[in-house]
């Protein structure tokens, strides 16, 4: 069975050709997201949570997607689809988790995310502790990278020397 | 713009016509995905990982959405439908975090959620520490509520008197 989605509005960055991973957040206002007309009034109250999730389609991806991926990243290894967190998937609907900076008219600021300019936002909802926030949470296959230190690093966003 | 998204599988739970917000986990296996042909492969290396996020189609939805709405626990409180959970929004995509159990063939058995059986699945996707783990999320609105103390207790899916 498919569904049709209808894009809301549209994700601002300063990535128009590449996007880094994880972009470390640059401080001003480069991130944000501007909704289409009729859905500003749905942004009421966003701007008292401290995250939000973003869902977005990854409209720059035309490859099939494979059930088995290697992550650029990942020294080689393979892994299904669904342990990762590639755009290549079977629906190509992105996830981030972001902060909530600021919310004016139909103006949402955030901090930085790795999606390209331009890009087809599909949905936003509140990150909400407890619901969301699982400090028991692991790596999965990430633990057993070589260089698994130096990639919370890239995940974190943390500036560092390579 | 409009996309196209392909049910990958379906969710199975308890709940034939009536789903309890964030209901307790029964222990039992009665909450799993079965995915169609074709995707099973995708499922490699997902039971390394504590839990994973689930995208489904909200497939008994079947009014429009507003852009404010007011949770049926919130005392009447109105809020944007951006800053909330409600399964009727403009693309009614549920997301839920959930604990990954066990990895069987094109089964995957998780913690519970509150979704009818047979809600066609969109995607599953790793959650990973750091990355999606934020300790310093907070509760938006919700903290302003009467009843903040309690209601946590249905968010976290703690068993209680009421």
């Amino acid at each position: 069975m498919n569904f049709t989605l209808k894009q809301i509005g549209t994700i601002h960055t300063p990535y128009k050709n590449s996007a880094p991973y994880q972009p470390v957040d640059t401080g001003e206002d480069v991130f944000f997201l501007e909704l289409f007309d009729g859905y500003s009034e749905g942004l009421q109250d966003l701007s008292m949570f401290s995250y939000m999730y973003l869902l977005y389609y990854a409209h720059r991806v035309t490859q099939k997607a494979d059930m088995v991926v290697s992550p650029p990243w990942a020294g080689g290894k393979e892994v299904g689809v669904f342990a990762s967190r590639s755009p290549v998937r079977p629906n190509p609907i992105g996830l981030s988790v972001v902060q909530v900076k600021s919310v004016a008219e139909n103006r949402v600021y955030s901090s930085g995310l790795d999606v390209f300019d331009g890009t087809p936002l599909l949905d936003i909802k509140p990150y909400i502790k407890d619901l969301d926030d699982k400090p028991e949470a692991n790596y999965g296959w990430l633990s057993d990278l070589d260089d698994m230190e130096h990639l919370t690093l890239h995940i974190r966003g943390i500036p560092h020397e390579h």
